[in-house]
């Protein structure tokens, strides 16, 4: 070989290296964005479900999901007119990257302006787009997405703009209130007329396949509320959430790419109860959710990226009480046999059914389903059966506490619920501050394409920025 | 040209492209290293000193320093016998990435086998070490970076490792009982006869300079504990943890680099007594701390590492209560003029001063330092009120609550302090779930040379392994 062709042959292997490292260090576009707003979700509602599974044999101690992902940050959460967020104006600031006033969803902080959200750039880019929730799907997270309206209570209205939004999925909880005022047309009717096929049964979901167009599909099993029900209550009857993920995966899987919001919106419900292991089987919901996602991330781990994060934390929750102190015992979590709503629900109806209510059925139904007290439960202090005794006697009216003290005892709950609960959680090493949401900053985990640049500590209007610079778009607010 | 000679030519210079990439992806050695432990300091601890420094004037509003580091991450915290950990154990965890049992120093859980610290290694390996703390210098977290001693307690044994662990700097707090039992040599003249120049007034640590050697340098006004005062007490006559680091960093500078290790240990402390706006300011006093180490870090960018994390959380700490619901207003911190621990020691001296006790003297004191009810003080509801008269007879042992009772209302803590810390914080939109240590992950925050390995969701052990992987290090446990 003549030096001219060897030094040739070196010149184009340089060539050929030089391009390669140049083209990997450019990012790779994330074509496939999947978007997790676990609602409620502290950073202490994340270390309580990994207790949690790891004090069970729940999934062999493996933990949460997307806890092992590479990057993680956090986000300040205040809304533009209170420190303490709401869903509609943190819901609005992780769709549009806009600060706006509580209760108002997609619009800017004077209710004027609808805000661009990054759900509608994605759709009119190109990208195919899913909206999936574990709550109504007209509630204010995923209305975020895709409605502009000046007051998050506006559920027809927001309805309508689903039905109008040409967005490809929607999947979870129902409408909250389909039929508007007298007179007004179904929301289902008009998502009918504008094209999408609706199921709301197991079957029909199941039978979904690809080029079946646009679809709303509701769960099997919808409480009042338009919700799906918790994690705890559900049965083989229920669609869980993960499935919703999976069937817009399947569906939505296209060389165009596709951005999927699914939005795990009763850790929030369970938490406004202080309801401890409900809000943690949520949180153990919301991570099947994303393993279906991490499935598909698997296939296309160039082209995909994965973010979970929350709107704010609710409930002041912690891991440690004063009760307890330095204890705590996360597998006493599984005597609770389901979530405290439905325990309300129950002990209001067989309080109802029975002509002589008195504090000893009161107290078999706490044992029955909170495991605690009587022969087979977690023995009781003294202080603790006093709680109890005291709850009951409130609820029956036999006992009057100053407003105040009710309200910091019991929130909004029924109180004999309200007293098990908080003890349950006491003795697991769980504690609550707030029947609200608080302004702790939320965690944010990402993996995939762009995930690097959700490091670091920001503002939640830069999450939605954050994805779009990964997916090549820009919203235009 | 020639064909060959342009080749040539084309060839050397893709050569250094190819030279400089090479270089540019290799790992620059962290040679300065700064470790900031806030002791008890969890998310909501960084969140509400970022909002009162936002609701305030302090500082212009521009909020921690550390918080805007680029590199954020998680941490779990846990003990080897014990899911909400101690200081001890999370020390050496910080100290030395293995897990050990609560009240364990630097050895492995069995407390048999001493661990080697990732500072002993620093000093082995030819950096120069400093150690530095606002509470005394033998407390658990910096003893578990130079002592091996089976319980944190053995505060003697941990200031004689410290005499004669020839790393070349100590400053911040004293010694708790440096005179051990009777007839013991002071550990002070141990570390003198082992090279130390001790100073104990502003003036002489004023005097220290490069080329004085190793230096034990404690605070001008040290309380019993051998800690330094709360920020919030501190005066003109006290050295600020800020000065230490400042000072540390003058002597310490060198070509061999250095590791300085500085815990803002009173975080904790003031967290144990539920004193939000105490707990606030050593938060802010940490983040000065830490303004020290970025004017380095800005002369020295791509060979400093800076880290800020905490061993533990404390107190259950949220920005938001039951009471206040969505309502917060942190300036609100301000009305409080002293620490929660001096109001206790204040309070019970007048009251030993004064003849005739009475309820009315209690209610001027907590409006003179919490700025609350009265004629000038924030308004109080007869709930709040009631709080605090219940808690002045606790006090007096006129009113007798059962004792699980007694303890969540107060914890350890002086039953009129603790009410009026209480409502205070309400009021501001903070509370409290324990006067414990609680489980959930603490934050992480990095800047400098290897801060990218300070990315995701880990455990405490990982974190001297990482630094170490920077100083190009290894921990030989």
């Amino acid at each position: 070989m003549t030096k001219q062709n060897y030094n040739s042959r070196i010149l184009s292997t340089l060539v050929l290296i030089l391009l390669f490292l140049s083209f990997s260090s450019f990012a790779q576009q994330a074509k496939y964005v999947f978007y997790f707003i676990g609602d409620g979700m502290g950073v202490a509602h994340v270390a309580a479900a990994e207790a949690y599974l790891k004090a069970t044999d729940d999934k062999n101690g493996d933990g949460l999901s997307f806890t092992r992902f590479p990057v993680s940050g956090l986000a300040t959460t205040y809304a533009a007119n209170r420190f303490i967020t709401g869903s509609a104006a943190a819901g609005t600031a992780l769709a549009t990257g806009q600060k706006t006033s509580v209760n108002t969803i997609g619009m800017d902080s004077a209710k004027v302006k609808p805000l661009e959200t990054i759900a509608e750039r994605a759709k009119i880019e190109g990208f195919k787009v899913g909206i999936i929730s574990s709550v109504s799907i007209d509630h204010a997270t995923p209305a975020c997405f895709y409605a502009h309206q000046p007051n998050r209570g506006m559920y027809y209205e927001i309805s309508l703009e689903l039905s109008k939004s040409n967005f490809d999925f929607f999947g979870g909880g129902s409408f909250k209130y389909p039929d508007g005022k007298d007179g007004q047309i179904s929301a289902f009717d008009i998502a009918r007329e504008n094209g999408y096929r609706i199921t709301q049964t197991k079957k029909d979901f199941a039978n979904l396949k690809k080029g079946d167009g646009k679809v709303l599909a509701t769960g099997s099993v919808i409480e009042s509320s338009g919700a799906l029900r918790y994690a705890i209550d559900q049965t083989d009857e229920d669609i869980p959430l993960e499935d919703f993920v999976a069937k817009a995966i399947e569906l939505l899987d296209s060389k165009k790419g596709f951005f999927i919001m699914c939005e795990e919106g009763k850790i929030d419900w369970a938490a406004h109860e202080n309801d401890g292991a409900t809000a943690v089987k949520n949180v153990i919901s919301l991570s099947k959710s994303v393993d279906a996602a991490i499935d598909f991330y698997k296939k296309h781990p160039n082209e995909t990226l994965i973010i979970v994060t929350a709107d704010h934390e609710t409930g002041g929750f912690a891991l440690g009480s004063a009760l307890t102190k330095y204890d705590s015992d996360f597998s006493l979590l599984k005597s609770q046999k389901i979530s405290a709503q439905s325990f309300s629900a129950l002990a209001d109806s067989l309080f109802l059914m029975r002509r002589n209510q008195n504090l000893g059925f009161a107290m078999q139904l706490v044992e029955d389903y909170f495991g605690l007290g009587g022969i087979s439960g977690i023995s009781l202090s003294n202080y603790e059966k006093k709680m109890l005794e005291d709850a009951y006697f409130v609820s029956t009216s036999k006992l009057e506490l100053g407003h105040d003290e009710e309200y910091v005892l019991y929130g909004g709950c029924h109180p004999l619920t309200a007293a098990a609960t908080h003890i349950l959680n006491n003795k697991a090493g769980l504690s609550w501050t707030s029947w609200s949401h608080t302004a702790i900053s939320v965690p944010v985990f990402a993996i995939g394409a762009g995930s690097e640049l959700f490091d670091g500590y920001y503002d939640n209007t830069d999450i939605p920025k954050k994805i779009a610079k990964a997916m090549q778009i820009i919203i235009n607010n």
